[in-house]
């Protein structure tokens, strides 16, 4: 952090006190503040959020904080990316102001945070049956971490509007219905995934693959896309669009056995009030998405089909 | 509800959006808010808080809910005691003015709350290390359900100040956690037990008791005192004290057995940081506490010793 050059019209908080000295300020200024929270290795999805925010809010605010409490202990907590001097240049170069909370593990969780579940102390939000199917069922305790770590920062930031990304769409659907049930004053606004020109949903563990992995990912969104197409022209029978999403990878898996390992996690079309799984004919909309494993890197996409969150 | 007689210098709101535009005027005049969260029933414990609250703040708001989600299937949420038009008119004889949110259950929580939480959905906060011993072990899921109920009303409230009072001391031990590490903007007070004239702790509970239960209903803070007495001049060893304590409840349970059950749940000294209990001399103080049943009515009590929370 010594070394940490801030480019012009970025503001940087590394304590919450300041932060928060900033944020009521604008507050008795009756002006308005939008919020991003994001883990950084900050890419086109993330600004795209900043821009949304930019343009209904006076002020944004990130945080950057790649949060202990959403990763299990086999997970990738100490190698993912942490390229904070790049994401603020990234921030000032493409807008004129930004602000920034960066604060420290210990001052999040001031009860420490263990990576055992078991034995962790403190507070903690689960949002109960939308947590533990789909994403939930490789990583049981992941939406508790991201439930309590949105909850703080909510509790922080204070902001009028906060900004999530469909491309995380369970945790849309989990946070959304946190906000609405905990009674947080802030406005949801979920945005479109930015894709890379290929279609590939950005992502920050899109660095983790090497050339010929990343030919291979575009695996995931293909399935998707086969669904949506049978959906839109053949038959809206989940379970027959999901056999032919799951043919689709296990074909690319075939292929790529040579030079680049694909594994399929799970392919499935569910309900967005539920997240149950549709076991018949799709009805009114539907949430495609999936897990693949391309190497070691776990990636995740999705498509809302007739419906929004 | 319909046939309630406000009382002049009370309002009373059953809308949390109408609530929220009360609140937000009182943060534009840069005025302050004290906080009082009930569940009705109000007895000078309850007033005490309230009159705290006002000597700190502009506005005092209090919080009327009997909140379903921290009682047990088995317990007592159809029968606790619901008087509202006494609780505004209590309010309206001791305070010149007083706001008073009084929402319903479906508006609390939008997804419905199952008594069986294993059915539950939507979001719980849990505050782990703190909510499974004392009042944990017989009531499991009692301050999953307190910690999510407060946290919505912190969110829908937004006050500068927050009152408790001492008698539920785990309850406090459990929220100042959750408000430290959770990050809620706001000082929590804790205030001391109010006691009938003759020690006895003020419940809302209390009004079960009949006439001679009442009259051994002293028995807990009696026990209470003795560890206290004996901590002072003669012992700090604590499973000494509880011993005492313990033997204490027994010879009363006794001495009453015809005309009044009485049955220990617990006397407990435990560390205030830890709530474990002490298992030898007492340190750096300690928080003495216990439960009894007299009757089917189940009495809590509390002594800090030597220590603030």
């Amino acid at each position: 952090m010594n070394n940490l050059r801030i480019p012009p019209g970025i503001r940087v908080f590394n304590s919450i006190k300041d932060f928060r000295q900033w944020r009521r300020q604008i507050l008795l200024d009756r002006q308005t503040l939008g919020y991003v929270p994001t883990m950084g290795a900050l890419h086109r999805g993330h600004l795209a959020l900043v821009s949304e925010a930019k343009k209904a809010c006076d002020h944004v605010a990130l945080t950057i904080f790649v949060n202990p409490a959403q990763f299990a202990p086999n997970e990738d907590l100490g190698t993912y990316p942490r390229t904070l001097q790049a994401d603020l240049d990234a921030l000032a170069q493409h807008f004129d102001r930004a602000t920034v909370l960066v604060p420290q593990v210990a001052e999040m969780y001031p009860s420490g945070i263990e990576p055992d579940v078991t034995k962790q102390v403190g507070p903690f939000v689960e949002v109960k049956g939308f947590s533990h199917q789909l994403e939930g069922t490789t990583r049981p305790h992941f939406f508790r971490g991201v439930a309590t770590v949105v909850s703080k920062f909510l509790n922080i930031v204070e902001p009028e509007q906060v900004y999530f990304g469909q491309k995380d769409v369970q945790q849309c659907v989990v946070i959304q219905r946190m906000i609405r049930d905990m009674h947080f004053n802030v406005h949801m606004n979920i945005c479109p995934t930015v894709r890379e020109s290929d279609g590939l949903a950005m992502s920050s563990r899109n660095t983790y693959l090497t050339p010929i992995q990343r030919k291979y990912a575009l695996v995931l969104y293909n399935a998707l896309k086969l669904m949506q197409e049978m959906y839109e022209n053949t038959t809206k029978h989940a379970p027959t669009l999901v056999a032919a999403a799951t043919e689709l990878v296990n074909k690319t898996q075939q292929e790529a056995q040579a030079e680049c390992e694909i594994k399929l996690d799970y392919i499935s079309i569910a309900s967005p009030s539920t997240l149950n799984e549709v076991t018949d004919d799709i009805k009114d909309g539907c949430i495609m998405s999936g897990a693949v494993y391309v190497g070691k890197t776990r990636l995740i996409d999705n498509l809302m089909l007739d419906v929004k969150l």
